[in-house]
């Protein structure tokens, strides 16, 4: 989403905690928080995420970067993944969970579920490394 | 989440970058991104997504705010909602995606689509409560 | 999606190898093969689902046989169906899967996973049911 | 999945019929009909979309056939897939839509609307090609 629209500075400030503040005044300006019940929410995200991955559907393997990628669908792809994140913060928010703060906890149980391998050679590396991938393929790790 | 793991400060303060660069930091550490092609963490992706539907399946209409769920029901669903978010984050990343600068402007995207109706009187508001809810249950609206 | 185009016969008798041969002539008269690698297809059911899920998404908890829906909305639902269904028929095509007798081996699994109970009186289905209600929430049965 | 459970013919004759008599009967049996409301079919459904996608989610592309996978990996898939249709069967059922007759009505559209294109030469076939693959792209077709 680089460039897209001009002269405004990156998002990285950007803090779920803004998004969930958007949200909930957006919804509650126009007087839909009748609509925003949990399931209601989660099948809207479920349909964004059918968006997704209709950008995604008919490209066979995609290189990192999309380095072939005309910018117009680039800025589509943009659109689709933030219809799953303002979702996404909306289902957390009626849900009373504080997303910042389980995402926070999230990524330290992966990390002690996932421990970073040590290796002093490029054999072992390289042994660990199919222990690693054998652990990849067969769990559901986020990350 | 709030109190699920005693003494720590809420994540309000937690941003869009914090998130992408402890992610892209896990990734690397364990050299997996040979892995984290863009349509590799899509479909990681759906599964996390069928993971957070899992836990409303059987429950029926839930109402805001899970006054009837169990603390450990929560953090579950804390824990898929967290995984969700961070393949999603990821997939942001690897595709070249700043995602909190789309989310913004898709927020003001909404904002200029679904414009907020003045209204002055109690009659005046049904009849437009009306309209605003057919546009409601006939468009796509991420909000 | 009774009545909805007057005159023709149910689909009562229609197979899961009717639909797989249909579908593999379809994509062979229009040189589709390319597109339909399996992870393609598998991304095209994902934007069904997502499709199929819209149609429920502000609807609030929703009777069996759907007696509010006007016909228009069942015929959409019926095709939104059809589509995850083709797409379904299709991956389980290319992918070498023989769907019918997968579908007739999961049900004899599920049937020996959840036995079904005997139960002599009232309050013993009380218990029993009580039983059944916590392994139908617990596990992720397909039916 | 053949050859996955000797001795067994092929599932070729199983009609949709089958599967939601003996769908309906499980459900009945188990005493699961309060269980099974539509939404709560839904979100099942989208659950084993999401196990689907787990078997695909660390594999880049696939081949058609799926020549390298292990016979257990297969059987899994069939399982994946199945979990899918019996929940899809039954979402038809208790909606009141004839899903054979839906789905045959889908491809009878789908037919008009991607009407075969006739070609005379390899230069024309190429020029159709590309429009075909510029629909193809663009569309949501099922097929």
């Amino acid at each position: 989403m680089n460039g897209d629209h001009g002269g405004q500075e990156a998002g990285h400030g950007v803090t779920l905690e803004d998004l969930r503040k958007k949200m909930a005044d957006f919804v509650k300006e126009r007087d839909w928080d009748k609509f925003h019940s949990p399931r209601n929410v989660l099948l809207a995200l479920v349909k964004e995420v059918g968006e997704l991955s209709e950008i995604f559907q008919w490209k066979g393997e995609v290189p990192k970067g999309l380095p072939d990628w005309e910018e117009e669908e680039k800025v589509h792809l943009g659109e689709e993944l933030s219809d799953v994140l303002l979702y996404l913060v909306r289902l957390s928010d009626i849900c009373g969970v504080d997303l910042g703060k389980a995402a926070l906890r999230k990524l330290e149980l992966n990390a002690r579920k996932y421990p970073v391998q040590q290796v002093s050679s490029k054999d072992d590396a390289i042994l660990l490394d199919e222990k690693t991938t054998n652990a990849h393929l067969s769990t559901d790790l986020p990350s």
